[in-house]
């Protein structure tokens, strides 16, 4: 007997169960009136280079905090506090995605609660972390230029798991001969009328658009009109 | 009930029939002579730009020919067809890794039998890999400058699945501020004594010992000694 179909059922199971953890989470968030970012892309794409920018711009003006996942280390939560925002590492051991229940565990007793930015990195991993719903406002997808062009084509899983797609580290595409159309169409190719933000954390170049466009998604969740 | 103890208990019964399948491969490849490399890395660390200078490097002097596993898409083994090696792509859906199976059912009927070398190149992915043996003699875990010094440790279960990393993309070491002895120190944290090769597909810097290394191998694997 294969045991495939035994796997397949289970995990099924599971995956309802962590949607009903992440409609409760999403219930809670909106309550209170936080935004939460979810963070996806292949390990060494720049999430946390762009996450820190992202924090150090928001925190002097809003509340903002940061969950961020890894197999092992704390390293990446050591790097995001230099942004002075509470931030916590959620180690998973050697699971390859977080999971919604890992997001309540550790907001349980943290004290980051009535927050108005929630920021979740998850593990870097193209393709885990698409079936897994964390109770997020918008999901970015995140991949490098240094990666190549054909990600979305080949992972197109996360890519139509999330809302936003981030360009990266754009100070290195002449020296890698990114093609920049190349990449918007096989973007779009996967899921049409995707938005994309071209930029780079070490620059800022780019950064200015996508933090104001963080801003007026977070005004149009609370029914603010901004003029 | 929570359901994580009978998915933990059904994957290992998968686990344990991959591992069967793994050894009955491992001991036909040996039967035959065939050198069995695996490749497994980040999505865009460049396995693909990298295996293609190592087919077509190989190509004129040995039997070889190479497998190639992608969630979507042919592209890969378009691109390594021009190695003139033969080539058979694997897609595997939503799953992130490739498992000895899908290895067996490849090569059933392609024609690709008594090789000296099999390449077989993962699915982008530096989680879900470490846990399948596929029956290779030899894994390669492949990390680029660009991804940061700090990989090794962030995922510490692929790089002791591997016997040799591979650092790629030396020619954009400059660009990205890349530490070489931070890299290395952080591998053998992970896997004290891992030989480590640090080359450029684009520049071919590095390739030829990496060639070297492999042809004897080969050389050692059937009792040659390589004076």
């Amino acid at each position: 007997m294969s045991p495939e179909p035994r796997l397949v059922e289970v995990r099924k199971n599971i995956l309802k169960q962590n949607d009903i953890v992440a409609r409760e989470l999403r219930a809670g968030f909106r309550e209170v009136g936080t935004f939460v970012v979810s963070l996806v892309s292949s390990p060494g794409a720049g999430k946390t280079a762009f996450l820190e920018r992202v924090l150090t711009a928001l925190h002097p003006r809003y509340r903002v905090a940061a969950l961020v996942g890894d197999l092992a280390t704390e390293n990446d939560a050591a790097r995001l506090a230099r942004s002075n925002a509470p931030v916590k590492q959620i180690t998973t051991g050697t699971l390859c995605h977080l999971e919604a229940t890992m997001v309540r565990s550790a907001m349980e007793g943290w004290g980051a609660e009535a927050l108005d930015f929630l920021f979740i990195e998850n593990v870097g991993n193209l393709v885990c972390p698409a079936s897994y719903d964390l109770g997020e406002s918008l999901r970015l997808v995140i991949i490098s230029v240094t990666e190549g062009e054909d990600k979305p084509l080949k992972y197109p899983p996360i890519f139509n798991s999330a809302d936003i797609a981030i360009v990266t580290k754009i100070d290195l595409a002449a020296a890698v001969e990114f093609d920049r159309a190349a990449v918007d169409a096989n973007i779009q190719a996967v899921r049409p009328g995707m938005t994309i933000f071209h930029l780079s954390a070490k620059t800022g170049e780019g950064m200015r658009e996508f933090i104001e466009s963080l801003e007026a998604r977070l005004a149009a969740s609370r029914g603010v009109v901004v003029g």
